[in-house]
């Protein structure tokens, strides 16, 4: 184990996240506000933790892929570790394990608030526009965004990018990794800026249109309004739906998009997505106005945002879909595990990992039926290699032992299945809210802290698609 | 495809069901009830049917693993839909969905019922016989059965007996299929006996001791009783946990105890199987005394036994586990998928496949942190071929699509989702009883035909393993 450039790696990352933090440095400053003091505390550990790593001296810069899992998975956890220092020492969230509990459900996407609305709404902008800014930093990962601006070794930035990309496979978007982080970032930057201006025309507040465009890029969910953004206009509400799909999509299909390669951006995956979030919206309006007594007008009103919202596995809300007919409810929490597309900003097991997993048993059945007919799995008329598919399947088994594991450890408090189950399911699929207890009426606050250690352990096993965690957690990685 | 060969297979198994049938007859005889007739006219029914199916002729005898598949999914659909006969013509299930929901819960050894307990208590001697000797028969395949018995060339029946085994890998105890048929009820019914001896010792009358050593060695779970076996004496109902744990356990480990091979006999999985046991016993045993507020001998009385009868997938009842606090409750719900070792008459994933799948994620995590280390999966030191890889992962998805959406199809019917979680998880795991609505109190009567016909189809699946239902279901099957 390359333990000096593990070191220096995560200082690079401290210090990046310095840099961060003067984002709600800045907004406390234009408000006026005493979190000023604590963010300017806070850069200051930062830069001098991540000064004193880079102290270290390193001849051998090479990282495996052991290296690559580990820096990701500590990254991270270091990343939330300095990132609640704010929410404590300005004492809005007085729990330490609370105040991690809300940055990694900040930097993993997931929008699962310890906090009740009236807590929302008296919190400090500082602590709001950090909260949201995470959601945009974790989206599209911190490690990438280093990536574009750090000079590293190829294969490091190779073996770092596939740990912290989600999806079954990573595909460089030009040869560079660097030059790929960069189109990235740019495509990112362009598609929230876009969202914000339009935000802006329907009259939303400036505060708000910032945080709520951080929270849709990153498909996170952290709103700054108690009731998420139940009470905008319904253009605002249309705006983020789109957004939210948007940012759902296979960043690559936009960068094809740009080079007018249309049939390749509209790949089987996006079909698939298209599909099913159509499929979803057509159910759950069917089962509000047929069993819920809903009218045809309030379904349209809530059914797609609310469909946008969980698939992307972004979160927000605009109705109690608690109260929604069990069907529908239902198709919401199978939603959350599907997710979005693979190489977007969405969480979830990914629809081209469910195209594979499909495709792989119709083979099988294929098999059987003709036993001298062997196919491998395609798509897109790309054959998925042996060793993708060797992990894809590694993933489910790990994912679902994970899921399984988390939903007995939280069922100790003695919450009701539904709770419990939905609980685990919004947090490893990175969603936000769950339903019973979790809903979007309610919050994560009433956990105790074991099980709040569950569910970021959760968070963080499902932004990176679990391997950089049971790397980080196994014994044999620690071996000599 | 063979149209003829299947044909005629299907009229064996019709013809055996007549020769099954005289059981309740005999019973109904016995106890001089109306039902007898009925019987009687299901038998000639089921000879007549049988007898025209064997007047095709077909000159090619060759079984492909297709028609193998074909032939267990729709044999079982058949022998159900005649089997259930006798409860409508009876009257005491009049509608036929309930009384086919009850024959397959029956045959596929479920145990779920849609009856409640007065409703068993009043039925005839000569259905309640059928419904636990469906149990027996089910449990180690009806196939299997007449495989002993009926020449049938060698290729047809190792095809048949890999589709109707439960189990990742099917090992023939010997080499020759018909053997292996004989030796796997041999042991069956000394099994059977012996615990119908000591229910007897027990002071449990006779009737009652043969219809419940039918229904848990077939792991069924339909019970005499409206209380199930709440009222029956501490000794019986230990002697009932002994035995669903024995009926649980890979058949291939008691001839190898024959052959006192006692190292073979005691393999990976069961050593698994006896730690899962046991670790569940002691989690819900220290949940009760905790946070139930149940006394140690309680506990004791309740948990080995619901540990047992829901691992096993047998679903004998001595307290309604419903009322239990939600973390044993998970438990339960959770040992529902890990199920019995393969090669029993248990249902559930199987706990081989999970020691398998466990392996392979393990090993892929080992790859991520040694690249060039590449292992191949191992069980008991031999090595799983990449054909029973492939086809262990195709489970895994077909199984958990099935799932979700059959928990989606009862969703219709608006009931809570822990409900319906539970039906499907229940019927799809050949288990019995569920949580809520459908827990030890509750039977499956409410539910519409729709969603019995949904849960029919979750049992046929679970109890063949999901592969011959989606052969039999699949396109590409029929097509030339």
């Amino acid at each position: 184990m390359n333990y000096s450039v593990i070191l220096r790696t995560l200082g690079n990352m401290v210090l990046f996240e310095a840099l961060f933090l003067t984002v709600p440095l800045v907004t406390a400053a234009i408000y006026w506000e005493a979190a000023f003091w604590m963010y300017l505390i806070t850069i200051a550990i930062c830069v001098a933790v991540g000064a004193l790593c880079l102290l270290i001296k390193s001849k051998d810069k090479n990282v495996y892929s052991k290296e690559a899992f580990v820096i990701v998975a500590l990254g991270w956890i270091v990343m939330s570790l300095f990132g609640a220092l704010p929410f404590v020492m300005t004492q809005e969230i007085p729990s330490y394990v609370d105040a991690l509990f809300e940055t990694v459900s900040g930097f993993t996407t997931t929008g699962a608030s310890i906090l009740n609305g009236s807590q929302i709404e008296s919190m400090s902008k500082a602590n709001l526009m950090w909260r949201s800014f995470t959601h945009w930093l974790g989206g599209m990962g911190v490690l990438v965004f280093i990536m574009a601006f750090l000079p590293l070794s190829g294969a490091k930035n190779m073996n770092i990018l596939k740990a912290e990309s989600p999806g079954p496979q990573v595909s460089k978007i030009v040869p560079r990794v660097r030059q790929t982080a960069r189109i990235l970032y740019i495509i990112y930057t362009t598609l929230t800026v876009v969202e914000l201006v339009l935000l802006l025309v329907g009259g939303m507040p400036l505060f708000d249109a910032i945080t709520t465009s951080f929270a849709t890029a990153g498909t996170g969910g952290f709103a700054v309004k108690s009731d998420s953004l139940t009470s905008y206009s319904p253009y605002l509400k249309w705006v983020v739906t789109i957004f939210m799909l948007l940012f759902s999509i296979n960043f690559n299909s936009y960068f094809l998009l740009t080079k007018r390669k249309w049939k390749e951006a509209l790949n089987a995956e996006v079909r698939a997505f298209i599909i099913i979030v159509f499929v979803a919206i057509g159910i759950i309006i069917a089962n509000l106005c047929f069993s819920g007594g809903y009218t045809f007008a309030q379904a349209v009103g809530q059914a797609p945002f609310t469909v946008a919202s969980i698939i992307s596995t972004t979160g927000f809300v605009v109705n109690d879909f608690n109260l929604w007919p069990t069907l529908s409810k239902t198709v919401l929490v199978w939603l959350m595990f599907i997710g979005a597309c693979a190489g977007s900003t969405g969480g979830g097991i990914k629809v081209s990992r469910w195209l594979m997993y499909i495709r792989s048993t119709t083979n099988e059945i294929g098999h059987i039926i003709h036993p001298k007919q062997v196919k491998k799995i395609t798509l897109d008329k790309k054959v998925v290699e042996h060793d993708v598919v060797r992990s894809l399947n590694a993933f489910f088994v790990a994912f679902f032992v994970i899921f399984g594991l988390s939903v007995l450890a939280v069922s100790i408090e003695g919450y009701d299945f539904t709770t419990n189950f939905s609980a685990v399911a919004a947090t490893i699929n990175n969603v936000g809210p769950g339903l019973n207890l979790v809903g979007p009426a309610g919050n994560f606050g009433f956990f105790s802290a074991p099980t709040k250690l569950v569910l970021i352990f959760d968070m963080l096993a499902g932004r990176l698609e679990v391997f950089p965690m049971l790397v980080l957690f196994s014994p044999k990685t620690w071996k000599k």
